[in-house]
């Protein structure tokens, strides 16, 4: 579980080579979970999503707080840390599904083929499925606590969708409407994530309180490094990705800051672009240098560094253990992109 | 609660006079539950679904089962059973937003309007909404095995939903299939309604099963009745929406007894006009003299007055109540269509 021989390693790797006896047993409960005995196009649309090596970024994390707390050592054999790490991984594909059917639809323009339709429906009712098996599993651990958690996380993950969707192209959206996005999008499944872990471990209420603003906090500066990303950084050079959500009209920390300091004029460009969606070539680079001229790139990085730091500084009231080390390297790795 | 004086009215206006009171405390907890702060769409999006006078039977079953088995009785001003009650109205919603975005893709035959994908997003998200809420509120009463119930249901409903994608225009569908297909349909927020109505007022384990085995019966045995009625029940009179299940090439109850029973020339005629889709005017008539002639009709109406006497017949171990005596005309009534 020591991981300092390995401190050439990102701390995502660390984590993973630390907690790997114990994701090879979510991986099985996984996959048995997700069989259906009558209904095999479920495993079918499923195993893709699940076994394509996503990061797992959420199931570590549930592990790596149960352990810091104390489990499974004081309940030897305790399997309850893995079910709720599978649960969030089910929980987070199943929002992935549902994205989908949102994204696609928008990005077709209202000409879905036969075969996106098709998707679209075993996305819905797969992602339920897998909703639903998160449900069982999360259940069987007989924690009351952590299924209020999970059930809390899961109106904020659907607050923050529904959300999301209202404030698109809205130049009224306000940084804290942006939170609350992130927090549906992002956050709210990595402190549920930690919490949880902590709570199954029979952790003190203030290692709980701990590690849910270990979680959130991670999951803010994740969010808000990937947004500034988007513009390319804080160097606000234009890359092959740059700039896809400023096509997509996306209210994103950036573009909201600068907004924010606009004059008549620059609120008129963003009224032309983001309101009306009428963009044209050579747009985007005005929408950088506005963002420039506002420090509004400079300010998103300086909010991303503070809640990694938040997310760091929670971690004092935890017990030294290796992996807390590993979870504070992760804070501020998230935000090492836009270093 | 005496409705001995009602008789008059049908078995669900009987059940709802005896339960207005409770009934006004679940519209008050969904009106509650249902708002968002900060999206308020979700309300705009769900009012019309929830408000507009659905029967409701399904928290009318839990409080009917709570109701018989001595809650609130025995825990005076409990709201246990009122939570659960609002709890299935939401799943419910939220099921019927899910099976819009299917139904709705196959029938506009892949040129959706973009009003109908912003429906789609909506239906998506605001369905997980209320699932979302749903959770938060059966965690309320604090009962794992009420939780445990729910979960297996969710399951059963979303494993039932796939199965139904898969199974359509497959004619090699069982009646094994079929059932669980309705299962998922109907039967398993039936039988989990009162399952956990029965649940939560601390039933012994005798008339928790009881009241499982009613809404289990119950829900088949009205999904039954539903699908042989479109085929214009058992007077195989074609009405004005009889054959929508053919057109759709559903293999519903009826169609799949008289597969079963086809010899080589028919099944060239299902083959044509259910696995291939190859229909033309009079094909329906055909089937219906198929079924006929089989006697397809007149055994699927005998499965579901099956299911309904065994509906009623579940209800023996449960205490002596006007309620119960409402649920056992409720069985008589969800068949009494096709008599």
């Amino acid at each position: 579980m020591d991981g300092s021989d390995n401190a050439h390693h990102g701390p995502q790797d660390r984590l993973a080579e630390a907690l790997a006896p114990d994701m090879a047993a979510v991986n099985a409960i996984i996959r048995a979970r997700m069989a259906s005995e009558h209904a095999p196009r479920i495993p079918e649309v499923t195993a893709h999503l699940i076994e394509a090596g996503g990061k797992r970024i959420r199931p570590m994390l549930v592990l790596a707080a149960a352990h810091i707390c104390g489990y499974p050592a004081r309940n030897p054999g305790g399997e309850d840390h893995q079910k709720l790490a599978a649960t969030v991984e089910f929980i987070h594909t199943a929002t992935l599904l549902h994205d989908d059917v949102v994204d696609e639809s928008a990005q077709r323009r209202g000409r879905p083929t036969a075969n996106l339709l098709w998707d679209n429906k075993s996305s819905v009712l797969v992602g339920d499925y897998l909703f639903a098996r998160a449900f069982q599993l999360m259940v069987e651990p007989g924690s009351l606590r952590v299924l209020d958690i999970l059930a809390n996380a899961s109106a904020t993950i659907a607050e923050g969708e529904v959300l999301q969707l209202t404030a698109a192209r809205d130049l009224a959206t306000t940084e804290d409407t942006y939170i609350r996005v992130v927090r549906g999008k992002t956050a709210a499944l990595f402190s549920a994530a930690t919490e949880s872990g902590a709570e199954i471990a029979g952790a003190t209420p203030d290692q709980v309180r701990a590690l849910y603003t270990y979680g959130d906090a991670l999951g803010i500066a994740f969010q808000i490094a990937d947004d500034l990303l988007d513009y390319g950084g804080t160097s606000a050079v234009i890359g092959k990705n740059t700039g896809d959500d400023f096509r997509e009209r996306k209210l994103t920390l950036p573009l909201i800051k600068a907004v924010a300091k606009a004059d008549a004029e620059e609120q008129a460009f963003w009224t032309r672009v983001i309101a009306k969606g009428d963009q044209h070539e050579g747009d985007l680079e005005i929408a950088l240098s506005l963002m420039e001229r506002h420090g509004a790139l400079a300010a998103a990085r300086a909010d991303a560094l503070t809640w990694a730091a938040t997310a760091r500084a929670a971690l004092a009231p935890l017990p030294d253990h290796p992996l807390r080390a590993i979870l504070g390297d992760l804070a501020d790795f998230v935000v090492s992109r836009i270093a």
